[in-house]
């Protein structure tokens, strides 16, 4: 009986800074958890945070076996490790000590087909599996994310209530709910983030317009992001936006640090997956491609800066000289607002396209609404805009296109006009 | 002796059009050959066409033995089949009676890691083994194609004078270079075909410009593509273009067959597979991803008819009412020029971006002057434009881009005045 009481109620394996703050997260809501981690000095360091982020329910243990024989059956445990590889080897290490009946939830962003290849795999020891996309980076992992689990339903069923708990809370309910079968967590954590790169480039281009054809400061540009975000484009990416342009460049004591960064950017395969999936099912994913892309040219610093010389001397002038020249700045900004909204919705439909079209091939019967739903809050690209595009998907289960959504067509037609000035005028027009 | 003199110099399998058509082509440059096809009316089919285009010197065989047999050592088999597990499946039959020291040539559009692996595999048994990508279509492979054979040198050197009598000629040499090891002809080959896309995707802009924004009449359209063929932009795909809007409608006796043809097209795989390969590589080709994804759309003609309706609802104005009013038209025509032009340089160098990673990758070393060069006849982006680009690839064979190229990136800036007033006022900046 005491050992029994003493039996914590989900593990969690893989203490990087995403699986420490979840661990924290899970113990947080009162559910008493294990933790596991092969550099035992990380067990330490998530006990201490345990302790003094509130005398939290968690558990360290230093070997697999400890860790598992520590969680009460059926057994769930969440792996937070690096995918690939590391995942396999740690399904070996802990499945070795694992009870059928028993779940594995890999929170990675792991490529959704050997999501599909480990269920089959684990299947034959009698264990479930989920693959289960977390969004909402550290922060979110500690305060609540929006969690994607797909794969076994009973697997699901068994952590719900924690879940539930754990996940970032909106109006309309928590933002986890069970995906589908197989990999369709993964697949939709990974257009998730492909959608998320699509938002960063239209923000960055909005951006760039803003700043080189209206010629306005970053203290007019932290205005009116901030102005936006009380308005349908308010997101947790144009909060943030507003509020970089105001942060002081604390080393030179001279300007705005937003002016200092270099500007060549990385990215992790999620993106590139998108990309290439979208190719595979046919599908137009224009705005997430064309994000991706200004990724890779962003890392070619050093190329674009030789081309910059060989272009001027070749004779193309500064594009740069004519900035807030015979420009309607109020209008400009308006424009662009409206832009970047109808950007938006394409950019939306696009990854909803894609889901779809795989959903159609796999049989995973995507329920679009609550993938809108879910992302309401938690992740990066949390957004008032979702709950209307979870409204269109509630209309209409079966709408081929956010875009042909009688609302969404209509807010696309009346922002047409500033659209198309400011793709003209903003970047083409002028010489 | 007899049975000696009667062996063909070289043996080809799988009879469809392609095949027919460069065997017939091989027999007609001198070279005696072989053939022969699972289903045996094809090989009687050839044997006839090659008895009615000059007593050609060709024999059919209906076994895969005896076709084998057929050959002189060491032995050169083209093959010509559906790609993927057909190539396998008749490599395994033509295999079992070749000896070591023979080589198979693969002219399909073969995915070129199923080439590294029958490499691999056939070394086994001491075969040599090309990967041959063959542009040009039906007509090319009858009257000179470009070839792009990768893989085994020595099995390039044993029909290096064949392929460079059957291979297009043009004023500096036959449309032929050894590409590299493993599958460089087969990615060479994808690789081009994207730029294919790239190519005719931007005709078809530059043809709804024309048409929609100066509505220039099809013989209007017909008179300027044919002028253009005599410029910079001379090439087989505008000179095809200018020839298209002449023709007449039989059918109805009324007006052009291109204002009757359904606007909805398909594609093969090797388009897709350069768009996830760019992915792959981290390197920017818009042009030939928007290619691919217009042809997505093209697919969806039911889907675009509704969304037409839906967005017509929300209030959208045909787009097509204004043509032709308040239009330069000599000036559109000019630009549009121009802009097809710039546009075409940006696209061949997203395509050579694409093979310069990849080439770096595997260690291929390809001659980036030299693939220019052997697409300049044979195949269907033959243009005068190449002759460009090989010499700019050799002023600098080790140019980071095409764009930054002196010549072209002079030419570039020359016409982005131009570029930009199509790109503004072409599309985006009508109501």
């Amino acid at each position: 009986m005491e050992a029994s009481t003493a039996l914590s109620r989900i593990g969690l394996a893989g203490l990087a800074v995403m699986g420490q703050n979840l661990a924290l997260n899970v113990a947080e809501k009162g559910f008493p958890i294990s933790v596991y981690n092969r550099t035992t000095s990380k067990v330490d360091e998530t006990l201490d945070r345990a302790h003094r982020e509130g005398e939290l329910p968690l558990t360290g243990h230093y070997s697999p076996r400890d860790f598992v024989l520590s969680i009460q059956r059926p057994r769930s445990i969440i792996i937070l490790v690096k995918a690939g590889s590391p995942v396999d080897q740690t399904i070996a290490a802990l499945s070795e000590h694992m009870a059928p009946g028993d779940s594995i939830i890999d929170g990675g962003n792991e490529w959704y087909l050997n999501t599909e290849r480990r269920i089959e795999e684990v299947s034959h020891k009698g264990l479930l599996y989920l693959g289960m996309g977390v969004s909402g980076g550290e922060e979110g992992a500690r305060n609540g994310p929006s969690l994607m689990p797909g794969g076994s339903f009973e697997a699901y069923n068994n952590v719900k209530d924690i879940l539930q708990k754990v996940a970032a809370q909106v109006e309309d309910g928590p933002c986890v709910t069970y995906i589908g079968e197989g990999g369709s967590g993964n697949f939709v954590k990974m257009v998730h983030n492909g959608i998320e790169y699509g938002d960063m480039q239209l923000i960055s281009e909005a951006y760039d317009v803003l700043k080189h054809v209206g010629g306005l400061s970053n203290s007019e540009l932290a205005e009116i992001f901030a102005e936006w975000n009380r308005g349908e484009l308010e997101s947790f990416l144009i909060e943030i936006t507003a509020d970089i342009f105001k942060v002081k460049d604390e080393l030179s004591n001279e300007g705005e640090l937003v002016d200092k960064i270099l500007d060549k950017t990385g990215m992790k395969g999620t993106g590139k997956w998108t990309v290439q999936q979208a190719a595979e099912l046919s599908v137009a994913a224009p705005t997430i491609a064309a994000s991706l892309d200004c990724r890779y040219l962003s890392g070619l610093k050093e190329e674009r800066e030789k081309a910059s010389e060989v272009l001027r001397e070749a004779g193309l002038k500064d594009g740069v000289l004519n900035v807030g020249i015979n420009v309607d700045k109020k209008r400009l900004i308006d424009d662009v607002r409206q832009a970047l909204y109808a950007s938006k919705i394409c950019s939306y439909a696009q990854g909803m396209n894609l889901l779809r079209s795989k959903s159609n091939e796999k049989g995973w019967n995507l329920n679009f609404g609550e993938l809108a739903r879910i992302w309401k809050g938690g992740c990066i690209i949390r957004a008032v805009f979702l709950d209307r595009i979870k409204k269109a998907y509630q209309r209409n289960p079966n709408l081929a296109s956010l875009v042909v959504d009688p609302e969404f067509a209509k807010e696309m037609v009346q922002r047409q006009a500033a659209w198309r000035r400011v793709v003209g005028d903003g970047y083409f027009s002028r010489d």
